[in-house]
């Protein structure tokens, strides 16, 4: 696998070796979520649910960001000035949660649009947040400068080898309690998931990268022979719309030979449905995107085979489905 | 442990051999639903909840309900008359589904006023939906007297050696799910969870029932020596409000020392929104029980001490937890 660099200039290879030792960082900070067995498909085979919605911060990114911290502080990167993350969503919340646990200062940048509930969570976890910018990318900018000034250690939501490792320790704990897969189906947005599962599983089982037609990242990655901006737009924008796949994300997948397949916001919205009609299982419409491609027969698995889908995420309101 | 007589005046004794020959019958028709390692209390220890709101249909009922069919057809009992019970909730539902699943006709007894959307699961299914009577025990009687005419096997919710004993089948896995736990916290409303799983761990764990203050039949019949009719208020009154403990209920709380312990209606609303808070987790107010006995510090684990929580259910409308 060739090694390129992130968006922020570092090293990218990312391996089983690097999520092997992010399961040991991880491990008491982090839930280890169980997986479910859910009624085979029509064939045969088995099909597995990874519950990461149970995990602490309501996705998976909080094992991300305790990796990322503790291997900081490993390395010497950590000082007193703690870390730094841009985002008002899913990682912003794992980087203040995996602070707080670990007793570090944390500084969030989000837009000045966010929404007053995402920044009161951020305060209730004890992070400082800092509202800059009318677009992400402003607030990102400012995130780095600042990370810059003070020698906080900046946090990427995806595109940083630790983060991408630590997502990855779902895939060697799946593979552990489902006693083996075939194939495992897992949304894409930045790529950071999809990534560490690949690297987590590589030459064990195939890696299935999804994603919303409105935030295409891979598809259009792998079509342009590199990580290239999208358009992003759907329900799913909010987990899923990173606007570009990471580079580590790219490698990972061009090595691991991971594919993308497409879903519509319909399938989305009906898979979330789907899954709380049968199983009493609510998650967020970007968590559905691995499940909308059996649902909405994008992936049809061979008979026999075995199939897990990861479900990522649950920071949603359920009330649409009463 | 002593035997006296159902409702039905069948025979009441329910053992772990019961339970071990219900999870053989039981086996590829329902859910292994998983089990979850939760944050440990303070003082350590460790605390689980075995997640059978996964189950088919959304509640435990469908393993009585499977185990009461196929022991009917063991026993010579079920003829081509099929099935019938009384129930617009989640027994209802259940029996429908085996029913349905095991290729038996079923009639369920509801009441007139039953919600039209119970009743169109209860067709949905495949079911015949017999609308009589103004109240529940209405119904009820017309069932027993529709399966005296007909010879169809009558399924009742909870006091019945076989639908207790398909309850009990969630213990035996969570105790291997787990490893072993110390004490295991159920809901109690007619008693056949709690008397099923106390019947699978008897000698292995404590079970405690809990129940609200407003449906208190295990409270009501340990303090009068027997089963005795309770008025039936509060949240939860759709799932737990049996009016009085089954026979067997009380037989096997006694014989295994189950106590019962009383939460209020504020406790069940505040332990449901904490498990979505905290889990992402889904229930229904009644499977919040005896999540609630924990949460509003009604049942304090000893330092070191194994719990694990039944999630029995979750035919809820999450509206109000977004
Ligand atoms: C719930 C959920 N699922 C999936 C993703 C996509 O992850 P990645 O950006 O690593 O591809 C995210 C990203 O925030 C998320 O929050
Ligand atoms: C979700 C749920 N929990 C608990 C119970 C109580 O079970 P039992 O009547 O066996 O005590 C019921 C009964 O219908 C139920 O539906």
């Amino acid at each position: 696998m060739t090694s390129a660099g992130t968006a922020d200039g570092r090293d990218t290879a990312v391996t089983r070796v690097d999520v092997d030792a992010a399961v040991a960082r991880i491990a008491g900070h982090v839930r280890r979520t169980p997986v479910s067995a859910a009624d085979p498909p029509a064939g045969g085979g088995a099909l597995w649910f990874k519950l990461e919605q149970l995990q602490q911060t309501g996705t998976f990114k909080a094992r991300g960001a305790v990796n990322r911290i503790r291997s900081a502080a490993e390395t010497g990167e950590l000082t007193a000035a703690g870390v730094v993350t841009a985002s008002g969503g899913n990682a912003g919340v794992a980087v203040a949660y995996a602070a707080a646990r670990l007793g570090v200062p944390a500084e969030i940048f989000v837009p000045t649009i966010s929404a007053p509930a995402k920044v009161r969570r951020l305060h209730a976890l004890g992070a400082t947040v800092v509202q800059v910018g009318r677009e992400y990318a402003e607030a990102y900018e400012a995130a780095t400068v600042r990370a810059d000034e003070t020698g906080a250690a900046f946090c990427h939501a995806y595109d940083q080898p630790a983060m991408v490792a630590g997502a990855g320790t779902l895939g060697v704990e799946l593979w552990e309690q489902t006693g083996g897969v075939d194939t495992v189906l897992v949304a894409v947005g930045g790529g950071g998931l999809m990534a560490g599962v690949a690297a987590a599983l590589d030459g064990l089982a195939r890696v299935v990268g999804v994603e919303p037609v409105g935030a295409p990242t891979l598809h259009a990655a792998l079509a342009a022979g590199g990580p290239t901006d999208v358009t992003v737009s759907g329900v799913a924008a909010d987990s899923l719309g990173a606007r570009r796949l990471g580079r580590i994300a790219f490698d990972v997948a061009v090595g691991c030979g991971v594919r993308s397949l497409l879903v519509g916001d319909d399938d989305l919205v009906a898979a979330r449905r789907w899954l709380w009609d049968r199983y009493r299982l609510v998650v967020e419409h970007g968590a559905a995107a691995a499940l909308a491609a059996l649902t909405a027969d994008v992936y049809r698995p061979e008979p026999g085979e075995r199939v897990a889908v990861v479900l990522c995420g649950a920071n949603t309101d359920p009330a649409d489905l009463g």
